[in-house]
């Protein structure tokens, strides 16, 4: 599996490839490619390819010791809001309208898009601000990313994942409070530092992602454990309706939703409190752990 | 009044200021200022302050004949998707509960924000497409724009206006069956080249924005005729309320809420169909206009 990845150490922030063992190749100095992740995917697939291939024969004078360097979000800062659907796996709708009162759920009938702004977005392992004074109500939502290769509007289902660069793990850190008190859920969804990203990016043809399991952690105890074929819609449906009379660009991020499991819907409801650690895990992608702050 | 203006030539896309009779002084060329409008809200108060001084005394060796330039949106492209505001005036919250047969309007309690991608933004004059076969029902919004000078989190309403950069006019053109249709707004609200804004930005003590009137015109038919104080939440509280947990950084563009008189809730209801001329205007700004284009 290439696990494309954006990384830092002396030298600065660059593209590498993980390998197995927890070390780097460092891509940049490597291969001659682009010297980041956005430009690598802004090169097309004849770049994609050279990436895949030097990470699955590294040159050993590329290769930097597990320890040296920090891994950073894949995309460490979206070139525009991060999009994002709500409600789209039908025991969370259902999770979610019970603590509304609401016991016989209506399935959403179009996607529910929403965005995250691109100072948003930050690495695997980075603090997330607790927000105190802002909300009292952190709560976690792991989500399958999806990050998009090549520009289209109007895309087809058919179409759709051909769009796909490929596959990441995000967390819609959400104030749950501010969601529902300002209606549009941009104010809730858009906190400073609230949508952790990573740790690397898995080419689309290597992961069937739409098939995969899907769970979240919160101090160890398991809260989230779904998988990905429960979408009420799936990627490609997404990318879709996303893509009607609006243009994706490569490099665009599109985080699908969250299972069930959520804080705000446990009895009695969990809210995150500094020092939880939360970690996010796709089955075929890797893990995503963040911790919330002291302050 | 300085009329701060991102134009282009065959020498390509940079920062002027429209001069009374139409001429544009070529700033970028003149006053070793920035090329362009967001290096100028990075640059701060003092190069705001050198090119006003210059727009008053223009040096005639750097100002070009009206009718020799064509004005772009004076941020062409935001760096992060354009903050917007919903349901901002009593009468235009009444207006879109009339059309869902509700008759005793509830106000919003907070401010209901959603965004539109940094591509939505067009130019005065610059088509927009009909959209067809996507929406059947595209509308006009007319709206003050507030342009982000200075980067902050948590704003007082007491500082709100202290990091207003300027001042410009939005049209937040709507696929209004798609707003309902996706629940959350982004949807409907994104369509490509949905956003005209211009034509040029007033610097923020340079006009009461907070006490001007806003009208839209289509084909030359008043639709929309209002006053900024009319606002539910003005410009101070919208800033308050969006920088709460989220740093707002220069060069935000953040379009306020439209008033009553759109196309949906006029009876029978309106769209815009191609070939229609919108012009918006904000007393104290100027006017803003674009055709819907024929496809």
């Amino acid at each position: 599996m290439t696990r494309l990845a954006t990384f830092s150490d002396a030298k600065g922030p660059r593209l590498g490839a993980v390998l197995e063992d927890g070390r780097i190749l460092d891509l940049a100095a490597t291969g001659g490619l682009p010297a980041d992740m956005l430009s690598l995917i802004d090169a097309g697939p004849g770049a994609l390819a050279a990436a895949r291939a030097l990470a699955a024969a590294p040159p050993a004078a590329g290769v930097l010791p597990a320890g040296s360097y920090t891994l950073l979000a894949p995309v460490p800062r979206p070139r525009r809001n991060v999009f994002c659907v709500g409600r789209n796996y039908m025991d969370h709708v259902a999770e979610g309208d019970r603590t509304r009162g609401i016991t016989q759920s209506e399935l959403p009938k179009f996607p529910q898009f929403f965005t995250k702004a691109p100072e948003t977005v930050i690495a695997p392992e980075a603090p997330i601000p607790p927000h105190t004074g802002v909300t009292e109500w952190l709560d976690y939502e792991v989500e399958l990313a999806c990050v998009i290769g090549r520009e289209g509007t109007n895309i087809s289902r058919e179409d759709a994942l051909s769009h796909v660069f490929g596959w990441t793990i995000g967390n819609d850190v959400t104030g749950r409070e501010l969601q529902r008190r300002y209606g549009q859920w941009f104010k809730g969804k858009s906190l400073d530092r609230s949508c952790p990203l990573g740790p690397w990016i898995v080419p689309a043809d290597e992961l069937d992602a739409l098939n995969t399991g899907i769970r979240c952690f919160v101090n160890g105890e398991k809260r989230q454990d779904s998988h990905t074929s429960k979408m009420i819609f799936d990627v490609r449906e997404i990318i879709h309706q996303l893509s009607l009379g609006f243009t994706l660009r490569p490099g665009d991020v599109i985080i699908t939703g969250t299972p069930e499991g959520v804080g705000y819907a446990m009895q009695p409801p969990r809210t995150l409190k500094p020092g939880d650690v939360i970690r996010c895990e796709i089955d075929g992608i890797g893990t995503l752990t963040n911790t919330v702050a002291e302050s």
